[in-house]
């Protein structure tokens, strides 16, 4: 039993769970449940399941079929994510991302459901999985993206959460709904830093992990329709991944073998840090454009109430003379002067959070990228010896200000 | 070389760093910086250093005692949390936490930090040390403790964090500002989960790893006022810790002959966190009647506006009859039902959120305590064989609602 191969089917599906909203919500939520309760999937990563309602609703049908379950907590709204499994979940963690989006796009959305990364921690037979689910911030427009920045960061932030907290586990699985084609910048700095492996592309799939070798064998996605129902099961595809985990019986089997092939993935590395470096600087430009423009607006807000104020107060110093102004647009013009402060002043504070948001991220690349480049000299190293310079000379290789 | 101890000496202070409110803190911040650019402490970490600009000074002060460093972005002004290191910084990660008090206890100021842990993994010699610095929620009033829920979840965060992100370190080093006593629920929550030791109660300090063994051979603190200077380095103390990391040849010498001991360790653990839920439970009632009243408040706005404007449009639609309203006052009641509406529609969301933060907590401690039992009952199978229930018969012992 020790070393013999463990089988997992992964099961990963967007709910569109937007109660009321949603079209054909409840009867889609019934649906799925009965999709999931025959059993088939080991491990179920359900996004937008907005409602925790239609989550108890599931978790009840799925008891026999799934009995361990977890519904992630966030935000307004909340995270949407949900985890069934038919193994023992352990632990769970949430890491809510630092950027999603603005509030004022309401129509949009994404800022109210605090996106997030849910992760579990599975025993599946002998062997330690952490499996993750997450939902980044939707693409609105593929040609014109303006939230490019803010899913950059996530992806960003995502890596570094699965990286720093899957080195106990034997196996890492990611599900959820990346808004990202395969070959996006997102999906790239998320493969190449935890090396995990996307199951579409190699139907091979995610690893992350020197205990277990994973394949994937078998890879499916529902195909619109379902038959005999007037409907599909959501406005996304659901996913069905077969993996099988195989314990390595040796460590010793691996890497470290060809330090040239090492290097150009530590280039490659560079390279993709770079271009999201770029992209978050974009966003940071823009983000600094608007906090200007808020600025801007308020003071002169700002400065008509004070002219209003001003004109108000000559008769009243001056007594008896006529009040100029109808007192309506006296009252309804103080109240857009005050409604124009207290929005560019709202603005203010969170154009500054996004601002943060932003720096912070492209600090840690830049510290990310030195420590890169400095394996890179290492490396070189071997074919010719480069001085390398005294700890305390270059702190500017990283984290300097700009 | 290999296996020899190497000594680490940490710095902590919260350096009161508001600029323009604190006292002498352009001062005390030149004090702070000759104090470390002497070189002694190998890791220094601070907290409230809120404006960046004191960070970039400091940074420029001890460039050549600690050339590598790091600032942590967070929330509106920053999470105030810096680190300063002899040793490379070879990563950085950021986990905001997801309660930190209320928006509209400005004089408070917590929530405008947007408190955070920040991470640290720097090489010492040939161990990894993950080091975590953080601050948590303010505690204004040790009797009647408002914020008691926010802080307990925020420890519980602090421990899942430095939990799952500290499994390839070979030594945990934590410090920072926790606003608690060493023997408060959010400590002995933070202890007991992670196996951290208090340098304050054992000085013999900090652990959490298997590879090395960590001995606090000296501690000391700041003693208020500074020889031959106005004015101390903050209105908190200093302290030092001396540490001796010395690599553990064997990992055999641990552990696991001890089952009672052990499940003795378990079931305090179990009584703690039932402690902490009960907390969490208690802040949970609070934010629910919180939200009760504001939207209770909010309803009678409502009824107070349609009320106004229905006794305006009598008059209005019978014409000629005259406007029982002086204008002034429909104008100022309206506006005052207009704010009532949005500041109760904002308050709803943020105590929303709030329960969110603190449900979500409260499923995962349930989940832990129930995987404890567990192992409780695991262990007492030794002595009195207990029948174990088939996998799938009790979902109930984790992650119901309630």
């Amino acid at each position: 039993m020790a070393n013999s191969a463990v089988s997992i089917r992964v099961f990963s599906l967007n709910c569109w769970g937007i109660r009321y909203l949603s079209k054909e919500c409840a009867q889609r939520y019934a649906m799925i449940g009965d999709l999931l309760s025959n059993g088939e999937h080991d491990i179920v990563l359900l996004q937008e399941v907005w409602s925790e309602k239609d989550f108890i609703g599931l978790k009840k049908k799925l008891v026999f079929s799934h009995p361990h379950s977890h519904y992630f907590k966030s935000g307004v709204i909340g995270s949407g994510l949900a985890i069934f499994s038919k193994h023992r979940i352990h632990d769970t963690f949430l890491y809510r991302y630092s950027l999603n989006g603005y509030p004022y796009m309401a129509h949009h959305g994404d800022w109210f459901g605090g996106k997030a990364v849910g992760m579990a921690i599975i025993q599946v037979g002998n062997l330690t999985a952490n499996v993750y689910v997450t939902h980044l911030h939707a693409e609105y427009c593929r040609e014109k993206d303006s939230y490019l920045p803010h899913r950059v960061v996530q992806a960003w932030e995502l890596q570094q959460f699965i990286r720093h907290t899957s080195r106990g586990a034997d196996a890492v699985i990611l599900g959820g709904d990346l808004n990202m084609h395969p070959q996006d910048l997102g999906t790239r700095l998320l493969r190449s830093y935890t090396g995990l492996r996307d199951a579409y592309l190699e139907t091979s799939q995610f690893d992350g992990s020197l205990k277990a070798e994973i394949r994937c064998d078998f890879m499916s996605t529902t195909k619109g329709s379902v038959p005999d129902k007037p409907f599909p099961y959501s406005d996304h595809e659901a996913l069905t991944a077969d993996l099988r985990l195989k314990p390595l019986i040796s460590q010793e089997t691996t890497h470290d073998n060809d330090s040239t092939h090492d290097s150009s993935k530590v280039a490659e590395l560079v390279d993709i840090l770079t271009e999201a470096r770029t992209e978050v600087k974009v966003g940071l430009h823009c983000a600094e454009r608007m906090r200007y423009t808020a600025t801007r607006t308020g003071i002169m807000g700002l400065a008509l109430l004070i002219l209003e104020l001003a004109i108000a107060a000559v008769p009243w110093l001056a007594l008896g003379a006529e009040q100029p102004f109808p007192r309506t647009s006296f009252y309804l013009l103080a109240a857009l002067c005050c409604t124009i402060l207290i929005t560019t002043f709202l603005l203010y504070l969170f154009y500054t959070m996004e601002l943060k948001s932003l720096q912070g991220a492209e600090d840690q690349m830049r510290l990310a990228v030195g420590g890169l480049q400095e394996r890179l000299r290492g490396v070189s190293v071997d074919h010719t010896p480069l001085r390398k310079p005294p700890e305390g000379e270059e702190p500017s290789d990283f984290d300097t200000e700009e």
